[in-house]
């Protein structure tokens, strides 16, 4: 993930790792920004249609940058002790079709990937370029639980150290 | 919010509330689930293109679910008060086009709304029908920080009495 935009590649599958989402995490989350009943308590949550305990998406998304940011800030540490320049990402300026497939419950361990689908060099900005991809949080029964499709801005390779600041 | 989907028109509009990012906040989330420079103190953020403290784009997302919500608890007390049937409302299967338009600074104030955009009936469903909605968030200075489409499953009136379970 600290790849320039001329090399990163169609294709190109990122494993993000996997995170157990635990049920006094799920409630903490939920407590502060989801308070539902399937998110708040084993007893709530048995009355509902989801009858047990389960993430709020948005903690299932929260999860996903979780785990994301600590790829990049891995790559990019480790591309730098290697003496390799790291491209700059920019700010991602959103996404697209965000699905809750099926509900994350307590216990659950989702496996989250980011698959390169995409790339288009920008002419109004003539340093970066986009990068599309699709990302998937897939749980312990091999069930894909959470999908959306990313853009994000990539540095692009600099055409030679002349034309560095 | 508590209405069945029968009574809800496009071009309905919920006023969500508004809530204020503060440096506190954004810091905590961003310790959490997005930990990098421009979400976890001011001096590190006056290194980047943000220029100051911003909230991480999921710790805005989280925020309007968390208005949202609110908003849907109160409606729906409101309404069993006054003796009045709740719609219930299934869970959302995902969203589009999520955009996050301008950072959120410490110390900004987002008010979020959500307007009915479309409806359809679900024949495979008769219980149910799909609400589209549009959803945004706005700074004290009247600029769009945050913005995307939703659908969620509203419960239909029953026909009549006799076909209540």
């Amino acid at each position: 993930m600290t790849a320039f935009f001329e090399d990163v590649s169609i294709g190109d599958r990122l494993d993000l790792g996997s995170y157990t989402f635990s049920a006094a995490e799920i409630k903490r989350f939920a407590r502060k920004f989801d308070p539902q009943a399937f998110h708040l308590s084993e007893e709530a949550a048995a009355k509902t249609h989801f009858k047990r305990l389960c993430a709020s998406g948005w903690h299932t998304g929260a999860v996903y940058m979780k785990l994301f940011i600590a790829r990049r800030q891995a790559d990019e540490r480790a591309a730098t002790e290697a003496g390799q320049d790291v491209a700059r990402q920019g700010p991602s300026p959103g996404f697209e079709d965000l699905k809750w497939l099926k509900p994350v419950y307590a216990g659950d361990t989702v496996a989250f990937s980011n698959v390169v689908t995409g790339k288009r060099a920008l002419k109004s900005r003539p340093e970066w370029g986009l990068i599309f991809a699709e990302n998937h949080g897939i749980n312990q029964h091999g069930d894909t639980v959470f999908s959306f499709k990313s853009k994000v801005l990539v540095e692009r390779r600099p055409a030679s150290p002349g034309l560095r600041a």
